[in-house]
């Protein structure tokens, strides 16, 4: 595996594999790595002749107070994790290269940051549409792997590629869960043992949900969300932050949940960490 | 010449073209062409292999009240005139297929969007900004042409294409003038003899104050600003916008001129019609 540090020896790298006629495959992180990744890269290696994973944690997409400095990183673990899974090129810029003096250009994805999780982190997308756009530009994608744990993020980032006319193919990878059934993230090193155990509640609910509706041909979305809040509210560590049910296609709020088209995404605080989880049907 | 209407049989031909090996050089345009966009053609053609003009008159740059619908428009015209200078491709989307239904990304070159011309037309740039970021993953040009005539959108453009780390080399066509010194403008077409014949005032005051700096030694930037209002002024029908002399690298006021370094820019309308011009050095 080829590690790459600099933004214009990865974009050079890249075009000359373009020019060779090799179908590049991205998958985007902040590294330190778990199952959700690597599973991601190796849907990548399946749809791309080159498989490139961007290991950057991203300023712009934290707000002052958010755990920017805290994020876990283990550039050597992951190194060896992305190998394992015949990833070709590791891109690890330097945020002063990707963020040089003077830089001042932004794209935002107009509502679609505002709600949910940007309610509470409103310049949060912001960032990621942005750092995405410029990893796009530089590594030169034909597909790009996204998971779809981080649906929000998903969903703007492919009106994102389909606004700007980009010529890449974006596609979500199923959700990675602890056996216990918590979805996996970096995020979850925060947790105590007690947090942990109790933020089983999210991906528990989420499930008797789809249940709710399916078996028992429940689909009020106040219904719905109400009983969720309901059982997080339950736990002694959990703080609700969203509940909510969505159309996919256009991510307003629903009244009644629709097959094909619902996403339930919810986040919730645990001690110090906000978790998020979804369901989709 | 050939002419594309639809975004992605453009895209799919430049994308075919670039694996080819050719060298795509992009032109964009709102039409209705004279010496100016003439001489922006002549440029690409020396740059490029294949060279692919665009010619759309994007709504997203023009505000309520602007002049979207009267702005002037002869494709065929525009046709003939571009195959004269050898131009391959004139691609002439409809703004349907360029903002579909549930578009809603943007793109942002942060505070120098709100100066200048931003002042009295605040959204202005971030169409401009959009529309040719879109153009640009459509036509996936190596290099892209656009007359320093519109000196703040072609400032604002290169460090969009910095920032969002596009490989594209941008490259400033110089303005193309009248024999009177008035800076070509399909806009020149809304003004009356009178006002034709007043507006040459703003290319012979900026000539006057290039030369008070060359010859006189006159450096400070409010008494070289007084001087060209004080000339616009004593016209009929001329009213500023704004002059301002700026650095070239930030955009930001200067107090003295520069050698290298500085662009002095106006804006003014002679009755309806707002015109631009400015000088470098």
């Amino acid at each position: 595996m080829e590690i790459i540090k600099h933004p214009s020896e990865m974009q050079k790298f890249a075009i000359s594999a373009k020019r060779k006629g090799k179908r590049i495959g991205l998958v985007p992180t902040m590294g330190f790595f778990h199952e959700g990744h690597l599973s991601l890269m190796r849907i990548a290696r399946e749809h791309a002749d080159l498989v490139v994973v961007s290991n950057f944690v991203n300023p712009t997409q934290f707000a002052p107070g958010e755990d920017f400095a805290a994020y876990p990183r283990d550039f050597e673990r992951d190194c060896r994790m992305a190998e394992d899974v015949r990833v070709d090129v590791m891109f690890a810029p330097d945020k002063n290269d990707m963020y040089p003096e003077g830089s001042r250009t932004y794209v935002e994805v107009e509502e679609w940051g505002k709600i949910l999780c940007g309610v509470t982190r409103p310049t949060h997308f912001r960032g990621v549409a942005t750092i995405v756009l410029k990893l796009f530009n530089i590594v030169q994608p034909d597909v790009a792997v996204f998971g779809w744990k981080d649906a929000q993020q998903f969903l703007l980032l492919r009106r994102m590629v389909k606004d700007l006319n980009l010529p890449i193919e974006m596609i979500g990878g199923e959700i990675m869960r602890e056996e216990s059934g918590l979805a996996m993230s970096s995020r979850n090193t925060y947790l105590t043992l007690d947090e942990k155990a109790e933020a089983v509640i999210l991906s528990r609910t989420l499930s008797q949900a789809k249940r709710m509706i399916i078996e028992d041909g429940i689909t009020d979305a106040v219904t719905l969300k109400q009983f969720i809040r309901g059982e997080i509210e339950k736990t002694k560590h959990g703080r609700i932050d969203y509940v909510e049910i969505v159309s996919m296609e256009t991510l307003e709020g629903m009244k009644v949940v629709k097959k094909g088209d619902t996403l339930i995404a919810l986040a919730a605080w645990f001690g110090k960490t906000r978790l998020i989880d979804n369901i989709r049907f």
